[in-house]
């Protein structure tokens, strides 16, 4: 997710609020529940009973193309071949792109600017158990749908509480427009997108009442494509927490226990950067 | 690995040779004991007993940096910030770089004209059971030192036959000498580069009598760095496994049941690419 108007929209928040109040250590200032639920997260207990069962891998990463869906348009990678099994002996293709392109992660310094870089960033939080919630009915009758608390609730209705740890993922079933990247993006005429995204109450849900890893989105961005004010980025990196943008095959995982490696490369003070999305069902 | 002498010997090979004639095709035309090991790699049973136990992650990834050793000396990657969080609201940088650069995969097309890219390579088989083993001892006496059939057959000894699916790790102890890109890189005084790889014995060795998923090492190359015919790595790309160069922190795995996965993004058409790779021990 970037935009030329993030900019004036931050610093109009900063200006206004000053810099997000919610960051880990002011989480595990916390007492009761949260501070015990963020202590059992540096291992992995959670995991372990879902990885037992696991017997097949699924890739969650689109294919990382010079024709992906941007969220800034021209915003796409370029590559060209430096040298070809042909003519040289061996094949190599050299890359440019910026570290928000494809399927890919946001780590806190995207927004915060004393935030983790995606280099230091703890590795164990990259290993999360996935929980899907499916909101494609409604995204099917509505581009602008948020994943709001009522969805957290009835997944939970069904499926007990969010586990420790968790990477909680949106499906709107948008990915099915990953091929045709305008419709993927899905601007109006006025230049604002329309996909779904967290609202800002779900963030705000699963930071203070919830003990998550991160979350991820079928879509282009984390808050919904329509927001002028970035609240979930905002919410969800102000927390020390990720953000997966772009993720495909959700729909795959929907009703197993899955855990989900995302291998982002460790780029050198990163903002974060396109990664590979693998679930071990 | 590359290097503009590639060509040369790669185009000699093959005028001599043809092109290699291990791939996964043929091996799977195989009978027997092969056959069999291929047909068990395609679920994960060995994985399971091990994942049960797993309670750390353990990056095996070097930072993504503009000062990494590389094997072709000025091929290091570039970056810069095209937004701050300051200036701008946001933070992004831009990268460029060729796809065999830092913690990095080579995918079979890198060496292999019909090889598989790393877009559409078979995910199941970035996630391996991990098998390391140590030749610090002889290559702390000799920079030119390789893993032999012998030290598999003493890892083995010690610890049963290699798992199916494995990713079978090189541990030299040469990854102490990263912070010090001329020093890890140890040309001579001719250009020759010197320090340990597998030797074209152990990679057919596990190609033809185990069956592995591929390789890594904690040096620039799956071959020793003075080798002159890159045998293993026509050897392991043409019978469609893989090598992961530059990998860290081997030695924080050595005598545990870790699950390694190698996430490396999908690049379009890509010949391999930086990755990260993380370790469930």
């Amino acid at each position: 997710m970037c935009s030329p108007e993030v900019a004036k929209v931050v610093r109009e928040r900063i200006a206004r609020e000053g810099l997000p109040q919610i960051n880990r250590r002011s989480f595990l200032k916390l007492g009761g529940a949260a501070a015990a639920g963020l202590a059992a997260a540096a291992a992995l207990p959670a995991r372990v009973a879902q990885a037992q069962e696991m017997s097949e891998v699924v890739d969650l990463s689109h294919v990382f193309a010079t024709d992906v869906p941007v969220y800034v348009l021209g915003a796409t990678p370029t590559r060209e071949a430096q040298v070809t099994v042909q003519n040289d002996g061996f094949y190599i293709q050299q890359w440019t792109f910026g570290e928000h392109t494809g399927t890919h992660v946001d780590i806190p310094a995207h927004f915060i600017a004393d935030g983790e870089t995606v280099d230091n960033y703890d590795a164990s939080l990259l290993v999360s158990p996935a929980v899907v919630i499916d909101i494609s009915a409604k995204a099917a009758e509505n581009p602008d749908a948020t994943l709001d608390v009522a969805d957290i609730e009835a997944w939970e209705a069904a499926n007990g509480e969010i586990p420790a740890g968790a990477l909680v993922c949106m499906y709107s079933g948008w990915e099915a427009k990953w091929s045709d990247a305008l419709a993927f993006r899905n601007a109006d005429d006025a230049g604002v997108q329309h996909y779904p995204g967290f609202s800002a109450d779900a963030a705000r849900f699963l930071l203070e009442q919830r003990d998550i890893h991160g979350i991820a989105v079928d879509t282009l961005s984390l808050d919904p494509g329509n927001s002028a004010t970035f609240d979930v980025h905002v919410l969800i990196l102000g927390g020390g927490k990720y953000g997966i943008e772009n993720v495909a095959n959700l729909a795959s995982l929907m009703g197993k226990a899955a855990t989900v490696v995302c291998g982002v490369p460790r780029f050198q003070e990163g903002s974060g950067g396109p990664c590979r999305v693998l679930a071990m069902v």
